[in-house]
């Protein structure tokens, strides 16, 4: 279905959006490399053990190592922003149209490193190194299955903090993310604000609104009611595919547009000569489209690991009060997931509390996918902002 | 749980909306009755017989029958739109606040009569008559299940044209709906020009969106996923209760809005002392209300019928260049089923082709409900419309 070496959301944006908005960067090669940490404790009090991260890197870090930029994973992907694994890789970087040499976040100026999430969603892909529910509890031998610990975004951060902390870098230059990464952009505004010097949240508000603290539920609810869940014990037997299917596929409807639906597929049916109007059975294209995506994004997908992010997710709290480092806050005024009314919201707020705030728009047809699709249009504003 | 003299729709609202908003409309009674076709083929050309649906209706027809208005209902409603079955009824009619006497839509004035559509979401609730999978096939005498015929909103619309027909009206002073209500109204106006005078279609598109049909696959995927669905077919058995509440879910959450979610639950958990970060299984308060609502609601609902209804609204497909009846199109900004910029275009296609159209927003906290909760804002623009 897809290529191994792709990242599991390119592969899935491959067919989602246009190709030609997924820019090329070259040959910058990026090695993937695990940092440990012996023990973990949350922000909730529970310690994890033999705590792994996956993380890589482009550029040189500079001598008193204040060029690191920081990039924040997004939901349904991996520290793969940028870059290829290997030269005949014809995975892209989510955001290889902003990062790469001369580009908006140049490496040829910055050292630029992105790192995997803990209970990452691609638990299954080869790349990808996280430790979640489908990891080995070693006090048991066993995945821990619901047994891990909750974590949050704060948590993402504080591992993140380890690792950088790790390389010997004081102040990271700046941690821009999409999406979730937005979350983590905040969350390092609030956590360590003497170790960024800004961030740049794109298509995130600071903390999590109720509205989508409930859709957050609604993506979660079909894994749920796959028996093959069964509480989340499912390792070493059938896993809940048909649950994890259709949780994927609310996430590729409700992260992409209006446009983009009328414009890729209209009301055209699945196949051809089998009228929608007809039998229930006969699909629209477009449903069964999102069903073959869904395909895709779940072979490298862990069910428990869905639902332990979209807790992670759930539990973003960040006042923009206290964003006091600056910020430069992307959106798409079409986002079905972060609605721009609420990042307005948190735009204001941020200004309202003295802090240093600017933004600006991604448009397209893509919804909150226009941060990927779209990011281009951004690209010389970011430029300016890290240059600041 | 709730009272079975409420309508399904209204005891969700009693939940989901302040009570406040809805108006009370003294002591009008209305009888629900039973209009039955023989037969009755499909506009994909298929031939149910025994064709039954409830209607109820208030005021009175005057002489030469010219002062009739239709209420179509909306996804998860029934034919009880206004007034009461009994006096001691707590249960309102959801658009009590606009129609019953000397309201905007005033029975005193006109004869308003109102349906349950084919394939109705509450088979079960005493009250409604309708045909679908629930209903028994004569020529087999077990439930049709998903041997039902397909039926689209045009369908419904043709079964309340016999039912007009059957009463001597010649020509509806007006089609009044909200959602696949107002999707029924455009039905109208394109079937049956001379048969209408004019509509108002409230927060509906004339036409499926793309990305709506796929929305409405999401909402239907939790039913089929439910191994109690057994391809539709439950009756007699178990029914895919877990499916069906996962799926009104969704509806019952995409429907409402920010400002909803926020004012009335924010990050609230849904038990005290129950932190959401502390254990995978502690929820938010916003979560475990909508699932307490989807259980209300899925009391009189069946879950072939609510997938049925689905199709019928990815088959809607009103040209708004048809529309040559006069418009008063309603919307609410904050939709998340029909959106604003999609209504702006149904509106500016149907004035592009030479109709006439006219159009007022809904402000409120509850998104595509504000077509109910806020439904009074529009009250004195709907009396004028109807006296035009």
């Amino acid at each position: 279905m897809i290529r191994h070496a792709y990242g599991a959301f390119t592969a899935l944006l491959l067919v989602l959006a246009p190709v030609a908005a997924l820019a090329q960067s070259g040959d910058l090669i990026v090695e993937k490399k695990t940092f440990e940490l012996p023990s973990y404790t949350t922000v909730a009090g529970e310690t994890i053990k033999n705590v792994k991260i996956g993380w890589e890197a482009a550029g040189a870090l500079n001598a008193d190592k204040s060029n690191a930029i920081l990039i924040t994973h997004f939901y349904s992907d991996t520290s793969h922003a940028f870059g290829k694994y290997a030269p005949g890789d014809k995975a892209p970087g989510y955001w290889d149209a902003i990062i790469g040499p001369e580009m908006a976040i140049d490496t040829n100026k910055y050292y630029v490193l992105s790192s995997d999430t803990l209970v990452n969603l691609n638990a299954k892909q080869a790349n990808v190194v996280t430790t979640g529910p489908a990891s080995i509890n070693p006090d048991t031998g066993r995945p821990y299955g619901m047994s891990f610990p909750v974590v949050s975004i704060k948590d993402f951060v504080r591992v993140q903090k380890a690792l950088i902390d790790s390389l010997g870098i004081r102040k990271l230059k700046a941690v821009v993310g999409l999406s979730m990464g937005g979350l983590q952009a905040y969350e390092w505004a609030q956590s360590y604000p003497d170790s960024v010097e800004r961030i740049v949240p794109v298509v995130a508000t600071a903390t999590a609104e109720p509205f989508a603290i409930a859709w957050l539920d609604i993506w979660a609810q079909p894994i749920r009611l796959d028996p093959k869940w069964n509480n989340g014990d499912y390792y070493g037997k059938e896993s809940p595919l048909d649950g994890l299917k259709a949780a994927l596929k609310i996430v590729s409807l409700q992260a992409n547009g209006w446009e983009w639906a009328r414009k890729t597929f209209g009301t055209a049916p699945a196949e051809e000569g089998k009228d929608p109007a007809k039998a229930y059975a006969n699909d629209f294209k477009i449903d069964a489209f999102l069903d073959q995506a869904a395909v895709a994004r779940a072979a490298f997908a862990d069910a428990n690991h869905f639902l332990y992010l979209c807790k992670a997710i759930q539990l973003a709290a960040v006042d923009p009060a206290n964003i006091k480092v600056p910020a430069f806050v992307l959106y798409a005024p079409t986002d079905q997931i972060f609605a721009e009314s609420s990042i307005l919201e948190t735009i204001q707020k941020i200004a309202g509390a003295g802090g240093s705030v600017e933004s600006a728009t991604l448009s397209g047809p893509n919804g909150h996918l226009n941060a990927i699709t779209q990011i281009g249009q951004a690209a010389d504003k970011i430029t300016k902002f890290l240059a600041k």
